[in-house]
């Protein structure tokens, strides 16, 4: 028997609809490429995201048809991610991070038909589309007027002269809320980059978990600040939460230095901030030196990789924001786990409490996990034993797109690559990559709680640690120290400073001292670089 | 193109099951018929309502089969919430408010299978179960050895016997997420009763949106009391959203009194708690009695009717408790607006917020509302224009439980039998009841603004106004009046009362004194009797 409630599906049309009923009043600020700061509403946004998907329309673009941007954190951004989504096409942002000859592939890899970008991309533009061979159009997310005459890209037009003419109205388009909405491509270490499909119902269900209380707790009371990048995994999914909640959105646009972000929190009353720890040190510098105070903000979400304990203490106690941990994927929408506290937690004292907040936290409803043995067997949530991560849920991936890489799942989990425990009260903390971990004498070392100890010291500026074949041991750790400008440390210095913090067998058998640590298109190191770079190099005493 | 997001339906044996692996230890604190006090843990409740579904699969009940309770808020019920739908049948929870024919009506309209009832209400089942025809099995939710012997129910036995030999182990059947989970009959004020008949995707949405920042605000930190019965409308879903975020839960039973749910809130450190503002005119009284203050209560969300304003000036201002306005109803399963400010209304100064705080709210994200004029019309949100309210959503029926009334929907838009302003900010103010509405010379008089004018005197306990035919203006308004005991005012004293206090046409034209207005079974005012006790008055002059 079926219930008898009203058949409605959810799609990304409808949040946009909903903020420009309920919510039209609420305000979006962007800081522009130019510089300069552009104020608008939800009723703004909602009208000429409108005018975007007549513009789509008269294109004759397909349902779900590629429209890739290469774009900022701002206000035509947010058009897009209404405009495109909300008529059908799927939304494909590209990360302006990585090589040119990557963007080329990812380009020609998911056929987009059109490609919109930001001014400061420009550069690259000109030096990827005679290459890109399934754009036809190129759009530059700027006024008629800042328009070049000579950039060589055939057809190059304005996002203001291509949307100017397009009525205001325009029905949204109702279909399978299952239909493709936006994508994204994994940084991929491995092999070429392969693209996570969202769907419309995975994104709402992911926007309305993710606007929980206990994940990033967004009202319209809110002021949020995504320094996390709209161009990657949809900024966390808060366009949407935003849109949802009628939450004012404050973006940054291209000024991500400490200066900048720092005043922007200020002068838009920010109460809530997401992204990832180096911009956070980065503002942190900045006040530390101006002995400056925030005025409104609440809280802050780090993710991407983990916080340092120092980083959380100093947001806490000095500055009165609460920071949390949240733990994701690309191929989860990405929210997973969120660090906020139970109600058995609030009569710790700061040290246990701290003990909680280093971990990345608990599922949300809609993710579940579990951790199993090499043997697939699922281990016990005890905070000790660890295991290969698998998560599930509607917004986690079945496959990647075309079905690049074959079924991802095992027995319908997805198996993130991570390393991790789950405590009793379902704390999950990663304790590293699966492919980093070193096998040692049938035995796991974390290659993060390797280089962890090694970053504690005060010489050391940044540490990778990797395992290298040994023949009776199978594998032993080695650490590859990058110093600080002007710090001296010499190996056994460093092997010395690992004695009574970590068990013997754990400490690593080298120290590898190097220039620079190879970093990816996101900000992760790249161990598969830092191998090749090592291929010669020996074990002492093998 | 469809997305390429794991496919999972949505089901209510989820929000146990999460709640079993990642808020094990959360707490189910209920107050028994008994008296005492009952602890248990959200793992001992999946554990039990696992129990209670093999009970149901051995009965042979089948795939939407219904199963009703007449019980109280405490844990055997909850476990039924999850035991009857997450196995696949639907629970119908009854009001043991209704008149016993009333209850007989229903339960053999529904063609319940199963009845599962509170020992307070056995005398109620003792009247009626030989009507109830298609009641197979009667469950008492006791102890084994509080059984009676001399019921005369046939086979009746006790929940505790009942599960007790059923094995803990279940595995939930999947199914398509449209199924029906849980139906609610209307209190009817005309006709006979009309059913909900809720969905499981209905459901889950409805708790995801339930437990947003803007509504009811929910986390693993909160201690939520649910005063609004599980027995209607499924207590507002909170048994779903305390799931859903790992919220401890802590049940009144059957002791509603001040004192009872004072004391509850106090011992177990309850943050929020849901109910009308009867039961919380109770709890005041009983406060301002003994000089009494909260130690931990946050905030209350108040729905079902109107709560007025000084009740909202004590919690806040004397008790530091913030108190919210909702509106909903049985067809909205029940959630449609909740008043939360927003970012614009934190500069307003105490009465300005107090005029936004008296109107019932702004829509929750899922739900759309307008207001229309008599022709169907839409009506502009200027909070002065007035018009029937209508809403949709994914949790708004579509029609009623077989089909009773024909459809309920114009243009897929629910007409609540409401008439209501909405402000240019979206919030949403009740002026009256349709069929309430006094309309006198082609203009419309609130029936409710007559009445809180009469209730606003000092002698004045109880108003109700009712309009009577007019040979000139069509309908006019008369107040009939309950005094206070031992409080005197005359028929002119009132209407003088009303001098400048509304406009002059809106003054009623008579005052009613009578001894007691009949109240319905979920405590709303029955007009449609007192109008039948009023059929042979005259409006004077008339």
């Amino acid at each position: 028997m079926l219930g008898l409630m009203q058949s409605q599906q959810l799609l990304i049309s409808s949040l946009i609809e909903f903020a420009d009923r309920h919510h039209h009043e609420g305000e979006i600020v962007s800081r522009r490429v130019e510089g300069d700061i552009h104020r608008c509403t939800y009723r703004d946004i909602a009208r000429r995201s409108r005018k975007a998907a007549n513009a789509l329309d008269q294109m004759k673009l397909g349902f779900g048809d590629r429209v890739a941007t290469l774009a900022w954190n701002g206000y035509r951004h947010l058009e897009l991610y209404f405009g495109v989504s909300g008529s059908g096409r799927v939304l494909h942002t590209l990360n302006p991070r990585l090589h040119p000859d990557q963007i080329v592939w990812i380009a020609n890899h998911s056929e987009d038909q059109v490609l919109c970008f930001d001014m400061t991309f420009l550069p690259i533009v000109k030096a990827v589309h005679a290459r890109c061979t399934t754009i036809k159009h190129f759009i530059a997310l700027c006024d008629a007027d800042k328009l070049p005459t000579d950039s060589g890209i055939p057809g190059l037009q304005s996002y203001e002269a291509w949307i100017a003419p397009h009525a205001e109205q325009y029905s949204w388009p109702s279909f399978d809320e299952n239909s493709a909405s936006s994508m994204c491509y994994t940084s991929g270490t491995t092999g070429n980059p392969k693209a996570a499909l969202y769907s419309h119902r995975s994104t709402i269900l992911h926007a309305w978990a993710g606007a929980l209380p206990d994940a990033l707790n967004m009202s319209a009371r809110d002021s949020v600040l995504p320094v996390v990048p709209m161009f990657h995994v949809n900024a966390w999914g808060l366009p949407y939460a935003a849109a949802m909640t009628g939450a004012k959105m404050v973006f940054p646009g291209p000024a991500m230095d400490g200066k900048s972000i720092f005043e922007l929190i200020e002068a838009e009353k920010v109460t809530f901030a997401a992204g990832v720890p180096t911009v956070w040190q980065m503002m942190l510098g900045h006040m530390q030196h101006g002995d400056l105070r925030f005025s409104t903000l609440k809280r802050t979400v780090i993710g991407g990789s983990a916080c340092p304990p120092a980083m959380i203490t100093a947001f806490n106690d000095v500055y009165g924001v609460e920071v949390l941990h949240a733990w994701g994927m690309t191929e989860m929408s990405p929210l997973g786990t969120v660090c906020t506290l139970k109600n058995r937690h609030m009569e710790l004292d700061t040290g246990e409490k701290m003990a909680v907040r280093l971990k990345q936290g608990r599922a949300l409803y809609g993710v579940d996990m579990k951790i199993v043995d090499d043997a697939g067997a699922e281990l016990p949530w005890d905070g000790k034993a660890y295991g290969d991560l698998l998560v599930k849920g509607p917004w986690v991936i079945a496959e990647y797109y075309k079905g690049e890489g074959g079924s991802p799942l095992v027995d319908g989990w997805f198996p993130t690559g991570d390393v991790a425990t789950i405590d009793p009260d379902g704390y999950m903390q990663i304790t590293d990559r699966s492919k980093d971990v070193i096998k040692s004498g049938g035995e796991w070392i974390s290659s993060i709680e390797v280089e962890n100890i090694a970053m504690a010291h005060p010489a050391v500026a940044m540490a990778a640690c990797i395992g290298m074949k040994h023949p009776k041991w199978d594998e032993r750790p080695v650490v590859v120290v990058v110093k600080k400008p002007g710090a001296e440390v010499s190996r056994e210095e460093l092997l010395a400073f690992y004695e009574g913090r970590t068990a013997k067998w754990q400490i690593p058998d080298d120290v590898v001292f190097i220039d620079a640590i190879p970093l990816g298109g996101t900000g992760k190191m790249q161990k598969t670089k830092l191998r090749e770079t090592l291929r010669d190099y020996k074990l002492p005493g093998v």
